[in-house]
């Protein structure tokens, strides 16, 4: 399971012949000086596949699927994430995290009260990161990863999706996250977090965030910017008892 | 609650005067420019105080204490984390992080995969890094930290701990740890849980860790060695509806 290359986002089914991606492909090819005829794993659009090296020009790598192997099961409640810009490679390292703990989608937002300022041009090098988490912890669905003006923009690229609304605030922490679920009808199928950066909420912000938005603590001590989702992702795996 | 200053770990009084310790110290007179007459707030052995700085000689600071002032309260259940070392500064990581969650006690070990090596010499370096992490998250508990030359002596100095004895080994997952735990007789008082290297366990290491230690999964994803520990910090926390 040592050698697993990622083919991209799209259906894929037993027989077909692909080209991996140009990073995959001399990933495959240079590093691991793949030739033709070496078995690998391939995996994309949630589905991981056996599969053969069966061609190359000495760029691309052609993959031809055989069986389709199962892959560990995604979270059964999807969980939403946005998190804020945060110094000293930290959004990086959340990103790595919350992929590993399986976290459905990332939208990174721009924090009033943090300095780090990111832009879509850093959006390559974090889908690169989660990508990177996949393949380490053998998931098979690549979270997908966004950016976002503002926490109120962040909350509108997330309208469609049905699940609570939840936001992480240490200083206003009567109700926990466990308790909150708990109260929550079922079926819980998704939930969306927000995070604050490292200065805390903007009065603004919170202002912005309109009425669904429920405040949950994540217990008496106050976690850092880098901290607080990844607790609050390992407490629904706790709570879904997959943990 | 800014300034924050540790005392060391001995019982404290309302009206004592007490000199900080030297780095505790500098960091109130130098970085901090403190003054005579300046308030803080101290804490040490599981309390805090308010404080005035009293008197200095240009390198010790003392203070004489006044009102006790609450703190966050302990988690229910006490933790203790056996842990490797890690290359990478992830043992400094798993110390900072474990200090957030509420961990009681870290004893740090020699695993047989990990190319990295630790020694008592490094024990400083940890110790100061779970006491920034206490002054950063507003706890006033300092967990203990110590070293082990391997798991099997990690387990022996946590002998005298009547707590559930866990080892996190995602080859072996069939029983979550919230299943676990919530099959425990109460009162669940104290936990411990051994975490290994990126290398995973040595056979040998599994062999000689005892009947009485019960292997737990993490979920189906694979985590790091940095991030399962934190996970099952988590998972207690959410377990006993703390977060």
């Amino acid at each position: 399971m040592s050698s697993r290359f990622y083919c991209g986002d799209q259906p894929l089914v037993t027989g077909q012949r692909i080209d991996l991606p140009a990073e995959e492909s001399r990933h495959l090819l240079k590093t691991m000086r793949g030739r033709v005829g070496d078995r690998l794993v391939v995996f994309g659009g949630g589905r991981q596949y056996a599969a053969e090296l069966v061609a190359t020009d000495g760029k691309r790598a052609t993959v031809e699927l055989g069986e389709q192997v199962s892959g560990p099961a995604e979270p059964q409640i999807q969980m939403t994430f946005l998190v804020p810009w945060i110094k000293g490679g930290k959004t990086e390292f959340l990103i790595q995290k919350l992929t590993e703990l399986g976290a459905a989608r990332v939208i990174v937002f721009q924090a009033r009260r943090e300095v780090a300022k990111g832009d879509d041009s850093k959006i390559d090098r974090l889908a690169r990161i989660a990508l990177e988490a996949c393949k380490q912890c053998e998931r098979v669905t690549v979270p997908e990863i966004s950016t976002a003006a503002s926490i109120k923009t962040a909350f509108e690229s997330a309208a469609g999706d049905p699940g609570a609304r939840f936001i992480l605030h240490e200083r206003d922490g009567s109700r926990t996250l466990t308790a909150t679920l708990a109260a929550l009808p079922a079926p819980r199928e998704s939930v969306i977090f927000a995070s604050g950066p490292e200065g805390g909420w903007h009065p603004e912000e919170l202002a912005e965030m309109g009425d669904d938005v429920v405040s949950v603590t994540m217990g008496p001590r106050i976690l850092r910017a880098e901290t607080a989702p990844l607790v609050a992702a390992a407490a629904v795996l706790a709570f879904a008892g997959e943990i």
